[in-house]
């Protein structure tokens, strides 16, 4: 299927991908004049365009069984309304999408006013968190990142913790901190124990890090007291996006024994602009690691699989060229989204549509593949050299950018080369300053 | 100040509590016809009844400086709008309501009309959670607690946390799970260690938990990247309601280490369905506990203080009489919420309307002062016995009811002793069998 306008070969948005967010232009929203204030609308990604989906809706074109009864769905600026309809929806969406942006239909096509209205050039457009966030899980699902920081912190003969391989270890992050691409983030203050005094002390973090991380956003949920099966979790996912879990390495030492990581990172969690459904990564499914010792029944997956995205993190220094610092595969991860909703429910607790759960540090087995710069470092004992005479980084200084990026299929390793690209766009965001103390 | 309608002086509800709540009729809202649905209402309690704020307010009756700006604050069922309105909102409407239910006003009190549609039997109504929970952290700040847990699960010598007096310890815990009082939550089940085998073993919880807490519900908030300084705290805080943190102590035990609790605390939390204002506890004042060392600058206090509230935990099982378990006083915290708001957004984190955090178990010095289970039995070394021949206890059987209620004043010892009762009535669960696994 070819769409009727001309995608690059190297875009991220294909007609193959179609990524769901949320725009607004400077002179308001898809229809807005000049004079209106910014609107907030739903659309997909093609190529260098966002098709804004609420103008397609106004026109009809939305005509699906499913979506006829819920002609309002689009008419928000937050998916929500939609991703709680579930698959049938999802998919029906999808379908139309794909038949009303390709070559071969006139309705979009040939409608210059729709066109006019519906079609917006990216490059005038504003993006913004495309749903309402209810609750955000974080996990530690990759087995490379969580040896790795079991060897430095412990040591290599018990480096993961003793039910690491039983259940996927998460903990309740920060909803209301979750920012979407693009935001600057703020080095944040916090408490830490100085080394030289034995003392804490109150400062700016001096250890500002990133975490690489792939985010699953919950399109529908379960009732309080009932629970998600792993093999039917997957029906449940709307779909994917990049994470950066920044983190504050320094004030996470001293205060995350007994009850976790808090203030060392609920600062800013960063998600891209663009959620990427599974359909559009049905291609490029593969085998996930086999798991030895095998799991409890209620986390086995009859159809266990991950998909092969390869996720990219880069630091762009202040006026410096970008330096790539890690390369790593969301394949690598050792426990599914599957499994993750599987446990998180497995106790009774209740998943609502628009929840966050985050993979965890999406680390490889190579050292290149460390995807945060704890690890990269090797706790700061192998700084990473940036590119251009910046120098090098064990932690991030201010006015440095990270930049996480991940695609599918178009060419390079992987079981989707020869597909068309199905990339997520970037989650990108700059480190200010702390705030005087 | 008396009020137009006979309070009995047993009543947690007196004039001067005035808490708030939201509540529904059988028959619908406050003004709702028996025909009519289930329509839900913002109400404050007053003796046997519950006063619709909805109705008071379409009758033109809150018409100071701010609240007549806000003439739809209360046709709404949730209280977020009101509270994000700022404590001058609140002392306002405060001050209203005292005028127009005392006895020496007409407004209310002369008009048969407004009064049948404006005040409703307690008996007639559900009651329902009245405010939207955003993001839910709960503490661990009561001294004596986390000294237990220490001499239980490690070393008198080395019982409380090395961090424990520099900072309020917290962690991210579940809204979703929120519930309110009144509403059944079921035994989860989980992932344990089995201890004669050695092996994670998938089944009911074995140990469920109740933890009597105290919910700090916020008022207003701060933006991301700013931070709310300890002293100003108390402005932000709309009200404290009870809460019962379930725990299932199995699950936390296997799950906890490295990242805190996460299934064993995410199946239920239960809050009071009254949400007692600062306002109507400053009469309460008291002391807060002396911090030695003293803490770093942006947790100190000019005005230290905690409240003189009674809070007491019963255990009724099925059929059987109530057995008091614990009887503690929320004057023992160590940490105040004021500090606890400073520390959370001390980075940077934003908290927002309809935050709630939790104290953690409100245990006191004494033994009878032990506010969970796990501390009260010792770890289960010494069970509780049930009055009225219902066995003894050292976690909850299916069946049983946990009861935790809270007042100040009223008769009794402490500060506001002689003083109308302030209480927040009950925070009432009651345990359901575990789904089949």
């Amino acid at each position: 299927m070819e769409a009727f306008l001309e995608i690059d070969p190297a875009s991220d948005f294909s007609i193959d991908n179609l990524p769901y967010g949320c725009y607004s232009t400077r002179g308001g929203g898809g229809n807005g004049g000049a004079a209106a204030p910014p609107r907030r609308a739903l659309c997909v990604a093609l190529g260098n365009s966002v098709v804004d989906l609420g103008a397609l809706q106004r026109a009809g074109l939305f005509s699906g069984p499913v979506l006829s009864k819920h002609a309002d769905c689009f008419q928000t600026d937050a998916l929500n309304g939609f991703m709680a309809l579930g698959q049938p929806a999802w998919r029906e969406a999808r379908a139309t999408l794909r038949r009303l942006l390709s070559a071969s239909e006139a309705a979009l096509r040939d409608d210059a006013a729709l066109r006019a209205e519906a079609i917006v050039p990216m490059s005038d457009v504003t993006l913004h968190l495309p749903f309402s966030v209810g609750d955000y899980t974080d996990f530690y699902a990759s087995r490379y990142h969580a040896h790795n920081c079991g060897v430095m912190f412990r040591d290599a003969s018990v480096a993961l913790p003793r039910n690491w391989l039983h259940l996927p270890i998460g903990y309740h992050g920060r909803a209301s901190s979750i920012v979407v691409s693009g935001t600057p983030v703020q080095r944040p203050r916090g408490q830490v124990l100085d080394a030289a005094s034995d003392t804490p002390v109150m400062r700016p973090c001096a250890a500002v890090d990133f975490e690489l991380e792939v985010a699953c956003v919950m399109g529908t949920g379960n009732e309080l007291g009932s629970s998600i099966p792993a093999d039917g979790a997957a029906a449940s996912i709307f779909g994917l996006a990049l994470m950066n879990d920044w983190s504050a390495r320094d004030v996470q030492q001293w205060e995350m024994l007994p009850l976790g990581p808090f203030n060392s990172k609920n600062w800013a969690t960063q998600l891209s602009p663009w959620v990427v459904t599974l359909e559009a990564l049905e291609p490029f499914r593969c085998d996930a690691p086999v798991q030895e010792p095998g799991v409890l029944p209620y986390l086995r997956e009859a159809d266990r699989h991950v998909y092969d995205i390869n996720l990219t993190a880069s630091i762009l220094p202040e006026g410096g060229p970008e330096t790539l610092v890690a390369e790593s595969n969301y394949k690598h991860i050792y426990w599914t989204f599957p499994q993750m909703a599987a446990h998180h429910t497995f106790g009774g607790c209740n998943l609502r549509t628009g929840d966050v759960l985050g993979s965890g540090t999406c680390s490889g087995p190579g050292p290149n593949q460390r995807a945060c710069l704890l690890e990269r470092t090797w706790g700061g004992k192998d700084p990473v050299k940036l590119e251009g005479g910046a120098g090098q980084r064990t932690y991030l200084r201010d006015g440095d950018s990270v930049v996480i990026r991940g695609w599918a299929g178009g060419g390079g390793g992987g079981g989707g080369a020869g597909r068309r690209r199905v990339g997520f766009g970037e989650c990108r965001g700059k480190l200010l300053p702390s705030p005087a103390l």
